[in-house]
């Protein structure tokens, strides 16, 4: 009887553990689902046969060896710097491993051990970084055997809230890691446009947007993500000339997030001075280079706005002008953010997030007479949740996971090492699958 | 005999090595000067009597460990992220340490075991760190004991170029390590003002600066340095309601620096694509989010800066809107700028540098009506150069941390732990001497 060890019950997993608690049924194999909440694992598990829910700390290093050895295989959805642990153990009893997350430096130096144990590490299989991969490399393969050659490749993804609950005007809720959305873009982006190669430094990324349309739903914006320039060789795009990574979010966003940037307010590297009922608006005080008398009117000069501007509304939103206090008693400015931004961005129980991903290709085809011909390929994904804990999110970065869980215990998945889906035995199965459950490409050529 | 043994024969030692060659003269001590490179020790040595200079690698184990063993006193003028494996070993073989660099929380780590062995580190003696250090404690202890509550504090200093040797616009050349320029104000800077915690961030460092004049000297800008808010507690201002710890620069030096900082050209953190023959003007357009077809024209619309403003003539003689080529085969932004600076801020071998520091205290008194009364202090230290080796630079840090080595030596500094020099029994001596060589500060209370 396989057993597949599943840690993290958190907000992404409850499509992957539904998905493979039916696998195993099938199958015959268990299940087990460790959380540091045994509360969380069981109501994932719903106590149901052939599962198994159980309290874990990944720091308990009797108990995490003992799972790991006693599973066969074993998907990581905790956040990713608590991977390395993981992995480490899995290398030692030779079980495979699953996560969602970026391959870290860490993880990637394993990969000869892998090979030679037979292991399969397999990361990058969520969404973004995931399908993202997947339906970029169809699309790559497919122009390819054409005989085309792609020389620009965008793509955009952003976890979002749909329309029909979007009653905030940000037009965002937390449908996954807080954390990650208040760091996000910390770091220098790459890309290259025009074969020229362009660096961005977080202090405007937010400001540095492209607007991308998706066809009925309008406009969002995107912006540059991480490091895009190492995908060409991963993608086999050795030649093109424009190719940028990012994500998504609803016009004003980035606006309002930039003004968060400019005050340092997403710094996560020092602890804040912070006396008891210290308020939003004091705080706000410290990070601007005034007095803070008007606090509402020097904000807006510093960010070069309009006092009643977008920017200035989402703000005000947020409650930064008032004499609320700041929860926490200790800690970063991101963090302080954090706290608060969980209280206003929070889904509601009937919320329903909503999943945009789109990649734009360009490629050139030569005919018989040596003519060449442009094309463009527009494909985008967009999928709605269901409610809080059925999320978009979780439904997106749970399945191709799930999926791949399944296909390595089948076999159908052979080949070690430490990947990432680009490879056909991986992504085909996988997609298929995904598309008979609705998680479906539109594509427009032109 | 005592043994002294000097790491690092670079910028700052000349002053340094010289002074306890002499006292060792005196005293019928040994100095051992060790460098990467053992054409600088001798150059420092000068195969004087009671000398010795050696090619020394830190990460040679077995001779770091034998010299160290071999030695009564280490100073460590290396880089300060080197500092730590000198610190363990001279806890390990029970030897005091002397650096000119701000403590790491790890070197503050090995105080019980320091303190156990009855050792002394003593840390952040040299200019800024150190001279400023016993300079305002001087003053503070002064007020103090005069009845006086200090208000205020700010202290800036610069590493400058003396005003006869000033030939280029940015009124700046390297006069100690240039990487330390390239990456200086990276991080949040905290301080006071006006009872009001402020944290500025990396990318505001440069923009909001503040005007300092220097009698005699004219005017200099300041910019924020680190965390000021530590050093109350260390001065003994809790109840201080402005604190600033700064770094001066000429007038200009700060707005054109900032171009850098937008840009994201101070980045160390990844390494650029660097193609063979790539011009400055190529890699500017990467920090662009233009097409850079008009160089200058869109650098100026990015910076918000007239084409032909003082930062733009900055810039330019910097040639970065020409052919010339990246030197670099491989590098951050942050190694290519500073390739780039060393060639053109190089000290000339008869160039002055110029060291100047400037204290301003506030504080109030009550007089025996009780009614209050506030008084300023302004201290200021200038300090030239004699030539390209012989620089105030190396002479301000060099000194507080040779007569410090001696006193410890003859048993004058006794209290053991890892220190910084703010209390009496290093200080008062230290800055005695200071004096004496010249090194000595004009006040004026008003």
């Amino acid at each position: 009887m396989k057993k597949i060890l599943i840690i993290g019950a958190g907000r992404s997993s409850p499509y992957l553990i539904d998905y493979l608690i039916d696998s195993a049924k099938e199958q015959g194999w268990e299940v087990c689902v460790a959380d540091i909440s045994l509360e969380n694992a069981l109501a994932r598990t719903g106590k149901k046969p052939g599962t198994r829910a159980i309290a874990f700390d990944i720091n308990n290093i009797e108990q995490r060896s003992d799972e790991i050895k006693n599973a066969d295989i074993v998907v990581s959805m905790l956040p990713a710097f608590m991977h390395l642990q993981v992995a480490n153990d899995c290398v030692k009893y030779g079980k495979h491993l699953v996560t969602a997350s970026y391959i870290s430096s860490e993880i990637a130096a394993l990969d000869k051990e892998v090979k030679n144990k037979g292991l399969i590490f397999l990361n990058e299989i969520g969404l973004d970084p995931g399908i993202d991969h997947m339906s970029a490399m169809e699309i790559i393969e497919r122009i390819k055997n054409e005989g085309g050659e792609i020389i620009l490749f965008k793509s955009y993804c952003g976890g979002l809230i749909a329309p029909e609950s979007n009653d905030n005007p940000w037009g965002y809720k937390f449908s996954w890691n807080p954390r990650n959305v208040v760091l996000a873009g910390q770091g220098t982006a790459k890309f290259l446009e025009n074969g020229q190669y362009k660096y961005v430094p977080y202090s405007r990324i937010f400001s540095e947007t492209e607007n991308i349309s998706v066809e009925g739903y309008g406009s969002f914006e995107g912006y540059a993500n991480r490091d895009s320039l190492s995908y060409r060789k991963i993608y086999g795009l050795e030649n093109v000339e424009t190719m940028i990574r990012g994500t998504l979010r609803m016009p004003d966003y980035c606006r309002a997030w930039n003004a968060f940037v400019k005050l340092g307010w997403t710094d996560d590297t020092y602890n804040l001075e912070i006396n008891e009922g210290l308020t939003y608006t004091e705080l706000l005080r410290s990070f601007l280079s005034s007095e803070g008398k008007n606090i509402k009117k020097e904000l807006a000069v510093f960010l070069n706005e309009d006092e009643n501007s977008k920017t200035m509304q989402l703000l005000d939103w947020l409650e930064l002008f008032t004499n609320k206090k700041v929860r926490l008693k200790k800690g970063t400015p991101a963090q302080v953010l954090q706290d608060l931004l969980e209280e206003k961005w929070k889904l509601k129980v009937t919320d329903k997030d909503m999943i945009v991903m789109q990649h734009e290709f360009k490629y050139r085809t030569q005919d018989s007479r040596l003519k060449t011909r442009d094309q463009k390929v527009v494909a985008s994904l967009v999928v709605k949740g269901e409610n809080q804990i059925h999320t978009a999110m979780a439904k997106t970065v749970g399945l191709p996971a799930a999926i791949a869980v399944k296909n390595i215990l089948l076999g159908k998945i052979k080949t070690p090492g430490v990947l990432v889906p680009v490879s056909k035995e991986i992504y085909l199965p996988v997609m298929e699958e995904l598309k008979k459950m609705g998680i479906d490409f539109k594509e427009s050529i032109s």
